[in-house]
């Protein structure tokens, strides 16, 4: 079962992370230690005893669809609504909407604890708090009146629809139409695929939000408007009306997440479904990036979720199973395989990795927030940028790490792992599509390395890296033998990093674009081992000495860390400015021949 | 669709693996390019044409259980059967009772391909082989001449019977129970586990080897004895007789081969099933080492298997599937993914990781076959080390490498690769169990340090790392600019390679074997990464002029994985030398609390 870390949660929010800064900020005046103690401690009792036990039950039940209707698993709907009464749903929103206006940092940490309880549970809220924002920032007072309350509450919930069958990565293609109807609406048609929570028995209405083409809009994503298509009609009054032209016409047999319904959407197959438009017209995909931030982050969070719990799994089963003896192990019989060297490795990488995936997670929910309450242009413009660096390495590092600790905890589990009872092929299932939705984890070392690098002229990147050294330097200076080859390893890790920033930014310079996009990915990776290893460390730093014992395990996971996986970020540089010419003279058709 | 890569398999066999130094010798003599060729062929189609389509059918289905009988997925049996009146079954074994006595480099390629088609139907003979391994070195004339012939044809399956609950991969703690009925033959009781093709509907009969103690017998591994239970008796002329005591108590629902049956077998619980020992009492776990060595290759077999398949269809997807518009296309339009450089990387890192797998298997299988035909001592000894050093490297590497492939596969596919329908996901159901049966990887790599090493007083690893360097020099001799940094990167993989296996060997010399057990895994890769660069670049080196497109593409196979894959070495290296500190620190039990 899992139990919510929240202790380490509290720490990495407050000394790794900076939510003390934004606690002395006025906007969060009201945001004392007690504060975030009881939401937490609140947030994961009902993670811990409300969601977690339902997390197989969804996986084996599913969502069975039938004459254009999803049933969702047993306690699913009641759970939900549990939940929502405990107002978990406006964490974040506005308050003028009955939102929390609490910090991202204190909604990411939430959200952490809700995908350890289940990650299909947790992505349907996502999708909500999504249309929230999409709503709050660009919808006329009129939709706003009518609609934000409810999904605020979460009395409604909401969707995005973006794909479409021929359009994913690419949303140039997207076909889905739009035709005013000359009255402030629009009349919308298209089909939309992969749309979570399409379609369910969880609320009395479902608010979609639908890019789509109106008739001459220019081509590509310049051409793109945002619709609000509700499921129902709601009337004035604010009560329900008719059934819009929206259906579900399936929904996917998918490898995990079986709890989360992923529907085909058919808009205006009886004559059109009627929408309303969101921000201007051709600038939908303005008011998507508006929530792209926060969605890369969500889904980052599903993989740090997932990471914890099948390490807190793993752990459990490798204390409990006896197999062989480990070296220099006293007593009779066999030993827990948590004692033999090999599981001992694996179980400092799953804890490293995970936390790594949380400060990481925390760290850019704290840019974003600063964002929100910085007072200077100068703040604020260094806050975006520092949240945008941070997006895509908090989406790809965390979700690529949560399939890593999930895999790794099929393996301690050994057989058991392999059968579904144990659960812990579960948790590779559901982890394995977060390093795809959402942005390919491709797709945002491309982000990274072509957007995310100039920003501010590339000085931006530079003085990220600064900050990072300090770190190792303050490692270095504190003399502390258990840190062992910890600075050291930082350093070099951060020296590789910064060469292979200034060849990176070289190569596009020089208009050597394919050449950067080749080693995008391990550059990524590069970077998010770096910051990782910095963030553990500053953990260990930030310890203290009241809890002896906590200080000690930090220290160990920085170190363990350090002197595992930061090797890798050598392998990682070279790779990257060397492999190009190879990767790039391969011809992908002769392979077919 | 699946298409047998029959030219790179017959390269690898003739040009990488030796199988000319196996066909220039006595025992083999009949067997000629020709023969190697239509054999393949064969084979090749038979997977292609026969198997392949039945992969996703016998996932739908599973092996649904009822009454202590399994039904094995539509068109299982008759598949079966068409491929045992084939002859495929005996390939390898011995002709005198109906076997084709090939060498077991042979048997792998075909058997490279029964997995691409499906690993849930060739895991199935693979079990009976092994049985007819241990029967053929071990069991009396008496049993020979009853069983054997039944088994190499295919006539009847064979099983392995070893798991129990608590005794998994420590056999010490294995409880089931022998007791001599005074007449020859053994009553057998106790339960199994994870029983392979336990029970199914696919033969008449099936013959179950089966590991138990002997009432007395000293504790531990060596008061095992091997025995055979026939489900059903066979009478002294051949027919089969009554039921004995042993029945299927239930099939596991795992996470993929859905259809290959993972059964618990109950024995004796109605007064006791009636066994036969095989070898001596006593000695069973030396009747199952006969065969683990086989037992282990196959299941690195698998692992190239599915990643063949996996790169296969994930190729076909990148060629089809248009997104964006890579850099330095010419035309309209989106541009195929595969012409995306990302994906260009991961598709040579999909490729590269399945040549290696494939060389290392057929290496290893050389090893094999050359201990066989060997006709000194002095030989019998060399091919008999290299085989039990190549086996923990062709049992771990190509599984893993069946994972990460077929992981990167789904990748490639986005959305569509987490919905089951395509296929791609699959794959990785699939792949994830050979990492953990027939010994974990994390045990493969404790065999290859702890056992392994030592071979010969630590003279054998030393050797073969002087063939390495050959191969390295041989590249650097070439002067071909193709190759790019391939020769620095090979010839910086094996000095690490030898600096790190010194470094393990005085680790054991000085008593230290919790450290080197801490780096083992990553030893075993670095071991695996460096002999996989080699063996590409071998490859390369002998592509001979004839076909300019086949060289060209394995140098450039060749080229790009020691400028991506090799960097990994230097990592792995330093974390075996400098991260046991660390690792061995953890006290896993202050984890839980």
């Amino acid at each position: 079962m899992y139990r919510a870390p929240i202790d380490e949660i509290a720490f990495t929010l407050k000394n790794v992370c900076g939510l003390e800064e934004l606690q002395k900020h006025e906007a969060h005046s009201e945001l004392g230690d007690d504060l975030v103690s009881a939401i937490l401690t609140e947030a994961g009792r009902f993670a811990a005893e409300e969601i977690a036990p339902l997390n197989s039950v969804a996986d084996k039940h599913g969502t069975p669809f039938s004459n254009g209707a999803v049933t969702t698993p047993p306690g699913w709907k009641e759970l939900y609504h549990r939940w929502i009464e405990g107002g978990w749903n406006g964490l974040s929103a506005n308050p003028d909407f009955g939102g929390q206006g609490l910090p991202v940092m204190l909604s990411a940490a939430a959200l952490e604890m809700w995908n350890s309880g289940s990650m299909a549970f947790a992505i349907g809220p996502t999708l909500t708090i999504g249309a929230v924002e999409a709503l709050e920032k660009h919808a006329t007072d009129e939709l706003k009146a009518k609609y934000l309350e409810k999904l605020v509450s979460g009395e409604w919930m909401g969707t995005m629809n973006l794909t479409e069958p021929q359009a994913g990565s690419d949303l140039n293609a997207l076909k889905a139409k739009a035709i005013p109807n000359g009255d402030g609406t629009y009349r919308i048609s298209g089909q939309k695929i992969f749309i979570t929570y399409g379609e369910h028995d969880m609320t009395d209405n479902i608010v979609h939000l639908v890019l789509a083409r109106l008739p001459d809009a220019p081509a590509g994503t310049r051409g793109i408007s945002l619709f609000l298509v509700p499921k129902l009609f709601v009337n004035d009054d604010g009560t329900l009306g008719e059934h819009n032209d929206v259906r579900c016409a399936g929904v996917e047999h998918k490898l995990g997440i079986h709890g989360s319904p992923t529907c085909t959407m058919v808009f205006g197959d009886d004559g059109g479904a009627t929408g309303w438009l969101i921000g201007e017209e051709n600038r939908g995909l303005a008011c998507m990036f508006t929530m792209m931030n926060n969605a890369r982050l969500a889904v980052g969070i599903q993989g740090l979720g997932v990471a914890e719990r099948a390490y807190q799994q793993a752990l459990a089963y490798a204390l409990d199973r006896k197999q062989g003896r480990a070296p220099g192990e006293k007593g009779e019989g066999m030993s827990a395989i948590a004692h033999h060297p090999d599981i001992k490795r694996t179980l400092l990488a799953m804890r490293s990795r995970t936390q790594v995936a949380r400060a990481i997670c925390y760290a850019c929910a704290h840019a974003i927030d600063m964002s929100h309450v910085a007072e200077t242009a100068e703040d604020r413009k260094f806050w975006s940028d520092r949240a945008g660096l941070l997006t895509p390495l908090a989406k790809a590092i965390p979700t690529d790490f949560g399939v890593e600790v999930a895999s790794m905890g099929v393996q301690i589990h050994g057989g058991m792992g392999y059968v579904e009872e144990t659960g812990a092929a579960q948790h590779l299932r559901d982890s394995r599509i977060a390093t795809i939705y959402e942005g390919t984890n491709g797709i945002q070392s491309i982000d990274l390395v072509m957007r995310k690098l100039p920003l501010s002229n590339g000085e931006h990147i530079d003085g990220f890296i600064s900050e990072l050294r300090q770190i190792a330097d303050e490692v270095a200076a504190s003399n502390r033998p258990e840190f062992g080859a910890t600075a050291d390893r930082l350093h070099a890790a951060i020296e590789e990093l910064e060469r292979v920033t200034s060849w990176m930014k070289a190569a596009q310079a020089e208009g050597c674009v394919a050449e950067a996009l080749a080693g995008a990915t391990p550059y990524l990776r590069l970077a998010g081992l770096t910051l990782g290893g910095v963030l553990l460390a500053k953990g260990a730093l930030r310890s203290g000495t009241e809890n002896a014992a906590a200080s000690k395990d930090r220290t160990l996971l920085a170190r363990s860390f350090a002197e595992t996986s930061l090797y890798e970020t050598i392998a990682l540089g070279a790779d990257v400015t060397s492999s190009a010419g190879s990767i790039l003279s391969l011809d992908p058709e002769a392979l077919a021949s």
